[in-house]
């Protein structure tokens, strides 16, 4: 039978030139080319007039008086929100470049759709720069003209490959220097950084710079990414985080069902979110799955490996007794990151691995501490291997590369061993790993995520439209159809805090963790 | 914000007991509620009247003496068709049972839906038994009644979770005894085994067992197999197949559009299909992946593992060159199946494993043939550990659990230091690796699987009402609207060849490889 062409791919390849348009229809999926013509709705508030009103002056998340230091112009500006009235821009023509920083989000298209339907409506003759492969196109001055033509093949699909996406920063003063001559070579009024909180914190940093050297240039930022761990009570969730999880929770019931239908495994599933666990939860409440793992839940209980190896043999065995020899076990992959024990080897490991040579006769494992040592001894091979694998420039390992998802397996496999010996645990423990992760950062953007990218990219517009630099884009009151949308923006620096980094004070803005004060966690970390 | 019930997750536990209807509203997401109601069309056939038509008499895929002394009562029949025409049968009420045996693939349920129903329209006050857990339901007498109110709610539902599945084999004289039982307890009039090629072997020796025993029970095979590898031309294609490979593709797509918006990473995708690659085939065409590797290709050019480390590696230098440093390679599960120096290293390791002490110094690799040693030592060595793990029962390597694709990578990886060294390769490589198997195992059913599946039921109870046996319930004309497919029943010895295993000749179904004599294969093999 010929294969027909697939109605749910989201299709690779996707052509770039002057001809992209027309193209679009023949390399795009069915699904692709009836979400390219999906609808986007917009807040109410842009209906009509609108002017911004400010807020009272903001502070920080913390330390706010080395925030001000850090930030002398920009600390303390209110937060503005967008309100039906007379509005005093003028509509001038505007000069704007746009970059999406770090990893992928599905939505990250709609955003600059977003930002680039504002100017063409609002601010008629305006310029949309796409800075190419992250901030180093802005470095670099690597950049490509929008057009309508250009954009709208991308508008409700995944991906970041409009522009694509990059992972470097703009730290040195050198660097600070190349930004600034490409904004005046480009005569920018504005740039919109979409990005997580490392990128939106070196947003409000250009922003001061760009103010404190008089340049008009404007910065926005926008939360993306799909750990969900870049929000506040303004910007309620970053984008991407609904229709990764969406994804995630469609592969892991499916997983769920297999297990049912199969009956004899056990399936250990690790998801993407190293510094919070939030797409676990997530999942979780959309799953329930036999267990899940929280990160901060380990952390605050100073859980050790060998308890978290425990209580999942605990489950299984209870799981046993009741006849049910298969389940579900969601894993953050920075689980291990949370558990103090592994912490702190790891922290050892990367002190020898920077001055000492490893030997293969293991003499170096004797700088370690007995507790550690013993808790390395006690790692499977395959994971012993992996703490000791090349470190990311930082000196860290890579806690991605790790595969904790396999190492529980193993763990929990010694376990049940140790109690079927004893009497205790009477079946046979069959484990399989997952991660599910690369496939969630470009699928198809929910319909949700799509109408909140469009959101904040018109709200991004509005703002820099209005002067406003250092804001992140804030659209709220997310619960309630989109009309009801609010729209404004919030003082980058008033959800920053300071690091103590090489005997200086480095502003940061604060990853938001799992809340633990709630009941959720206890109601979804066993469901037997 | 309130994490919102999600309208993507193919929904986790499903409740089963009395009430179950009234409680799936609540336990299914919004897209399995959806589908639940997804009407289904039937081939017109089943509209009016229809009579029974044979065809002439069958014969074998091959050795046909030694397959008809196998089968001495059914070797021969005739394929059965259906056609418009009075029909002889009487409507009389039948006993039915069911059973899934193997893995799970996307529309088993709708195959049982498909029997149910044919047989209230057709054949008033029938009786339908759900064998649980597979072939073992049968031998154990385990099953359950199935009404009207317990089998709708997985109506184009995924997995096998209505009445699980199982690998057992009815094989030994002891168990064809237990299901003779079995059968003539319930007073069985017929059995429809849904499974895959071992599965539709081992329901024709019960057809031909139970006919020898004068027993009324007549047996029908169903073709399932995401793998694909179990058609011919009567049966088109397995069901499956068609979900499998859209949720494969889905992942595959998302991943390539990752990898062109980062950049920097090589994705290595290992995707389900030990025997055949048929799903990486499928998957290529829906998506166009840089490199796919087919097992089928490898083995009829009889590649190294050199060779196809070499081969990636060209083709990363040649992009390398174009100014891509991403990519996406598609890789079936069973590849190393398919190299013949990594076969025969394996063969060596299963009898070595059998037969020696594997000592910690090394010592039995004195056994391995100097080819075989070079080969060992080559491989990563995560890979020389999975191929001394646990056998299977048969005492063969589990190949499922060798992780190809980082084999692959580590591989590509020292290929590629080679040529940096020798000015060949001026890159970083980054390679990431995936496999994507049980997650489409069990995905909702696409419209094609969930109609496919519900017309192999009916057709299956059609065979039944007129007294076949031993034959495999055939759709055909798929490419058509399902109102024009055909539908009859395929004499399963007419599929069999013989394999000789401990000095007997064993009937088996032959897997349908991956045919290479098309322009196809060179065009999937690449795209730069």
């Amino acid at each position: 039978m010929a294969p027909p062409p697939s109605p749910l791919a989201n299709g690779g390849g996707i052509a770039t030139g002057n001809s992209i348009t027309s193209r679009m229809a023949s390399v795009y999926s069915e699904v692709q080319n009836s979400r390219l013509h999906h609808p986007l709705a917009l807040p109410c508030v842009f209906r009509n007039p609108f002017k911004i009103v400010d807020g009272p002056p903001s502070s920080a998340a913390g330390n706010p008086d080395e925030i001000a230091k850090l930030f002398p112009s920009l600390f303390g500006q209110p937060s503005a929100m967008l309100v039906p009235g007379e509005s005093n821009e003028s509509g001038t023509a505007l000069k704007i470049g746009v970059v999406l920083s770090g990893g992928q989000a599905p939505g990250g298209h709609n955003v600059i759709s977003g930002i680039f339907d504002y100017l063409q409506e609002r601010c008629k003759g305006s310029t949309v720069y796409g800075f190419r492969g992250g901030p180093a196109g802005i470095m670099k001055g690597k950049y490509v003209v929008l057009t309508p033509e250009y954009i709208y093949p991308y508008r409700n699909q995944g991906g970041f490959n409009m522009i694509c996406s990059g992972r470097d920063k703009i730290e040195t003063p050198e660097q600070f220097k190349q930004a600034e001559d490409v904004a005046m070579k480009l005569d920018l009024d504005g740039l919109v950084v979409i990005g997580g909180d490392d990128s939106n914190t070196n947003a409000c940093l250009l922003a001061e710079y760009f103010r404190n050297k008089n340049l008009k240039t404007r910065v926005i930022g926008c939360p993306k990414t799909i750990d969900g761990d870049l929000k506040c009570k303004e910007v309620p969730t970053s984008f991407g985080f609904d229709t990764a999880c969406k994804i995630y929770a469609e592969q892991i019931g499916n997983v769920m069902i297999d297990a049912r239908s199969t009956g004899k495994y056990y399936h250990f599933v690790r998801l993407m979110g190293r510094a919070a666990s939030h797409i676990t939860l997530e999942c979780a409440l959309q799953t329930h799955p036999n267990i899940t793992l929280i990160g901060e839940e380990v952390a605050s209980k100073k859980l050790t490996l060998k308890n978290v190896t425990d209580h999942i043999a605990d489950v299984i065995c209870k799981r046993a007794n009741l006849g049910y020899n298969y389940g579900v076990i969601l894993i953050p992959e920075g689980l291990i990151d949370f558990i103090p024990e592994v912490q702190q080897l790891i922290a050892e490991l990367n002190e020898i691995l920077a001055h000492e040579t490893v030997d293969d006769h293991g003499l170096w494992k004797q700088k370690l501490l007995p507790q550690s040592l013993q808790l390395f001894e006690l790692l499977p091979h395959a994971i012993q291997d992996q703490l000791m694998l090349e470190r990311d420039p930082h000196g860290n390992v890579q806690v991605a590369k790790i595969d904790t998802e396999k190492m529980l397996i193993q763990m929990v496999e010694g376990e049940l061993e140790k109690r079927k010996q004893m009497g205790q645990y009477a079946y046979q423990f069959k484990g399989q790993s997952h991660f599910f992760g690369y496939e969630g950062r470009c699928g198809l953007p929910s319909n949700f995520d799509s109408s909140y990218c469009y959101a904040l990219g018109y709200g991004a517009g509005a703002l820099l439209e209005s002067g406003k630099s250092g804001l992140i884009s804030s659209v709220g009151n997310l619960a309630a159809p989109v009309e009801e949308w609010t729209v404004g923006g919030t003082a980058l620096t008033s959800l920053m805090d300071v690091e103590r980094r090489h005997g200086k004070f480095k502003p940061v803005i604060k990853k938001a963790m799992v809340e633990l004060d709630g009941e959720l966690l206890s109601y979804v970390f066993i469901v037997i």
